[in-house]
């Protein structure tokens, strides 16, 4: 289907946004008027802009407060009407969305309102211009879409039809069924967005909070299949309200625009949904598994005496790459000193992901738009299929020592390293990477279509200086987690930045793992006494085990599955490890806790020694 | 009264917020369990540390969902409570916040929540701990201040009473005057929060957008009147959970908590309110007029040009600093090339107040913790008394050229400079400071309770990188009014700063005075086209004036009291100037028309220069 998108969704002067739409791959643009008023550009030259880049105008939009009011008031606005009018035949622009009104002047009365319609969709008729009539979930007197078809119906008028809108329609609760009632030439448009489930004034709702299809919590594949149904081959189009789009940069929100509606065309072709042409990108490939963690660090000397307590060996070096494999059962580490991140790490910079498709994983990956990453290697060395997740990390897709495909595994050489003690690490259980500010929901829809993991609810976690967004996207069976944060809102200049990752570490015995720990000196973070006062008094878990987790630094949770043992070591440039045990069903991460990690993290070095 | 604040509505670890609470100047704190939990210090040490600073511990808080369940969780919650009473022990606090259960245990049995509490108190009671039971807005069962308050007079115990919280009676809509049917002695504590108009999710309102008395919509001075008149003479205590103020400086953010008490009680005080001793700050001293606004500038050449355009002739200059005095009629702009700022300049660094008791305004000033600044000054100078607003700008109470006060004019010595011919300019009609992210809601509070000034309703202005949030304040005759502003969300690395500042000029004849700066050259932004297509279909104003309009870039506003004419010159370093005429009573600001000054501001030179 035609893909398009409003201008207000995105940031930026108007010529911007328009490049970066394009580049996108839309089809087409709606104009949002106040891009347009604010413009040193002439109609004219948006609209040669617009075709130089391959875009149609769908709609200019939006005309307010228009209908069912005073006469004198219906002058005024049919004399406002032919000035948008001339601009739009300017423009090239022959469709025009008309809101319903929320003017005090307006009156409750359908037969009027049907009448000053059809008289507006006369005046245009005579421009070419079609009117796409659509109710405003707080219009005064239409406020759902049902009421605005019968107006429409009413006014029976062949340049007068409905604009659909997915955010009124479901922010109200309405039943998207009703629109298969509606016959499809009489949708003129359909807008699109998503927003989270929030509880509050629908105006501020719309405003602020709305997102792309597959980041918020509506369902878009449902209302889009009502649509198709009907027979409707008109354009899907994304208009879309947020904060932090406004903010961002207009050519990667554009990118993630396009990813959601690829993704909800995925989405809506399995169903049956009338004749109209979806796109379907190659199958999501899950992965299976953590196939390694790679640090970027300026040198191994610091991570390699904590990999080697926590009981990790050194089984081998890269022939051509300054980069060691540590490894301790089926967990992996690679230390690499010759990364462009390197220099300021220890940092996070890649993950590989065990995957049955590497390539068709890739394939998948790039049908979305995620950037591919070049396959530098040698001629000898097993492919490396590569792309980029929002925040920059790079995801590996590895089929590990299985027969069928090369091994990344065999590029590297033995190193007759000693073989430490193992200390309990059984795999990865989790990573967490730390999201830019403005690119959270673009990471959950990322992780979401891209390599179809699940994203859990949104969760606050207080950090002492502001709260953290976090959430987990995983497979279903739990084999790959990552937990997603990112500040709340923007950080004050004076409270210490947080660009925290780390890798968490599946322990069969965490208590052996913790003792070697602190049996090696100060690595893991010193947990307050009072926290274990509250454990007490929240959880009777006796005398001895309590004792246990206060000696050893653990963290305890417990769901409705299971209990969770955690710790955590101490941060080395930008990453920590935490080391995790599940007992039983255990599904979450110790949320709970976090708070106090980010206060011990966040506490002055003098403060926080254990004492 | 005794001021205490819960140590949730500060930024940082408990150990600094302890510091800044008593920095301000308040007798007493709540203690956040949170805040103790994630603390490396112990109970015994913060007992210390607060009684070293002054501080008495009012209350440990918060002990959640005990009440009105089965015999099992019952016995774990005094269990849990045990723990809680032996940990309050050690820190010195005699009084436990319990909250309205929100647990699915819980059960609607008053009877039952009664006998639960009063078993509760006679625990208590051993250890000298008071219960105070408090509704939650959420609560399960138990969810307005009434409902809380039957329950405990039904458990009756002299360890049991009831915690008032403003937030969690107003947002419901309680009707507080049932508030002085509680006696004084079962009143155990008084949490205050304010907050703003927002129709959403009570708990999310709570939990992200409490504000400091005076900052929002509640009439707090109203509650606490009620509250008084019991005769409760126990703390007035604020408990503010603030995405903001989670991020922002714990002093500052204390200092503006205090300020909003000192001003509540003030306001308190203006109604008859028991027998309770309420601060009595010095009467606010509310400025007549703008005396002057300075310009910090590297040099007085970018400027003088613009003044001299404008009209302004330079008629004086200091003799001991490197300050020139540019006028017109009642305008006076000060350029100081010698000032801390002037390298990083121009920008906007103070503003002189017409005041009809300078020495008094600093007084008020400073009773409501305003920074006052030193006044140094050569001995036949006129007094400079000067105290820095939240953005760091000086505001000089001025009285200039009054028989009965030196005058600040009289340290300029005359400049036989050119006479210019005066360009239709009067006076001063409004400033616009860019406030710093998270000092917005400090600043309305600031220019409310210390200038006297009213301020209107926040408005969302439209950036193309973002949302503004505009609130102007202003005498109730208009004769000083300042616009604040402030990006509304973080702004994003990539977006362009803009921490612009203007002078906006009263002119008398605003076309006189673009047809000058007209013909000076390219002085003004160039507004589009397009701005001046929309405003003939929005207003017919005749052809001639819409052709004037357009010709000279000036903007077009009415309301319903008159219409507004606007200009605006190209910004140097930080700062802009605005011409603005007021024809009729206009009350605004323009702010229709801000998203268009902003777009072309925010445009790339090339493309905003004017076709």
């Amino acid at each position: 289907m035609r893909k398009s998108i409003a201008t207000v969704s995105l940031s930026g002067p108007l010529a911007g946004k328009l490049t970066a739409i394009a580049e996108a791959g839309f089809d087409g643009v709606e104009i949002f008027e106040n891009d347009l008023l604010s413009s040193p550009l002439a109609p004219e030259e948006i609209r040669r802009r617009a075709a130089d880049l391959g875009l149609s105008i769908e709609l200019f939009q939006p005309f307010r407060d228009f209908e069912a009011v005073p006469p004198g008031i219906l002058a005024a606005n049919l004399r406002r009407a032919e000035h948008k009018f001339a601009l739009m035949e300017r423009l090239g622009a022959s469709r025009l969305l008309v809101c319903s009104s929320v003017s005090p002047d307006t009156v409750a009365d359908d037969a009027l309102a049907a009448e000053h319609l059809r008289l507006l969709a006369d005046r245009a008729a005579a421009h070419g211009i079609r009117i796409a009539y659509e109710a405003l979930a707080w219009g005064r007197h239409v406020d759902d879409f049902e009421h605005a078809w019968r107006i429409v119906e009413m006014a029976d008028h062949p340049y007068l039809g409905t604009c659909l809108d997915s955010f009124h329609i479901l922010s109200r609760g309405s039943d998207p069924r009703g629109i298969e009632e509606i016959p499809a030439e009489k949708i003129f448009f359909l807008q699109l967005a998503d927003a989270p489930p929030l509880t509050m004034d629908v105006l501020q709702w719309s405003r602020h909070y709305r997102c792309f299809p597959g980041q918020g919590g509506f369902d878009l594949a449902g209302l889009v299949g009502h649509v198709l149904r009907t027979g409707y081959a008109g354009p899907l189009s994304l208009e879309v309200f947020n904060d932090v789009f406004r903010q961002a940069d207009a050519g990667r929100t554009a990118r993630d625009a396009m990813r959601s509606l690829i993704a909800l065309e995925e989405s809506v072709a399995q169903s049956p949904a009338g004749a109209a042409e979806l796109t379907r990108p190659p199958r999501p490939v899950v992965p299976t598994g953590f196939a390694f963690a790679e640090l970027a660090t300026p040198d191994t000397g610091r991570l390699s005496g904590l990999l080697t307590t926590l009981g990790f060996t050194r089984t081998g070096g890269h022939p051509t790459k300054p980069v060691e494999l540590w490894a301790q059962d089926g967990a992996r580490i690679l230390l690499n000193t010759g990364s462009a991140q390197s220099a300021a790490g220890p940092a996070l910079s890649a993950i590989g992901l065990e995957t049955p498709d590497p390539a068709g994983a890739v394939e998948r990956a790039e049908s979305l738009l995620a950037p591919v990453l070049p396959r530098s290697r040698a001629p000898h060395e097993a492919p490396l299929d590569a792309v980029a997740a929002p925040d920059g990390t790079e995801l590996f897709f590895c089929r590990t020592a299985r027969p069928d495909h090369p091994s990344w595994t065999d590029d590297f050489t033995g190193v007759p390293g000693d073989l430490a003690e193992a200390a309990g690490i059984t795999h990865i259980d989790h990573v967490a990477l730390t999201q830019p500010w403005h690119y959270f929901d673009e990471a959950s829809l990322f992780y979401r279509s891209v390599l179809g993991l699940r994203p859990d609810e949104s969760l606050e976690l207080a950090d002492p200086y502001g709260l953290l967004r976090s959430r987990a996207v995983a497979t279903t069976d739990g084999t790959v987690r990552m937990a997603l944060n990112v500040a709340y809102v923007g950080a004050h200049p004076g409270a210490p930045d947080t660009p925290w990752q780390h890798v968490a570490l599946g322990s069969r015995d965490i208590v052996a793992t913790a003792r070697r720990l602190n049996a090696a000196g100060d690595l893991l973070l010193a947990i307050p006494d009072n926290y274990y006062d509250d454990l007490e008094a929240r959880h009777d878990l006796g005398v001895e085990r309590h004792r246990t987790l206060r000696e050893l630094g653990l963290l305890y949770d417990r769901d409705p599955y299971g209990e969770f043992l955690h710790l955590y070591t101490r941060t080395t440039g930008r990453v920590f490890f935490e080391v995790v045990q599940r007992i039983g069903g255990y599904r979450g991460y110790g949320a709970g806790n976090a708070p106090i990690r980010l206060a011990v993290q966040h506490a002055p070095p003098a403060v926080s020694a254990r004492s």
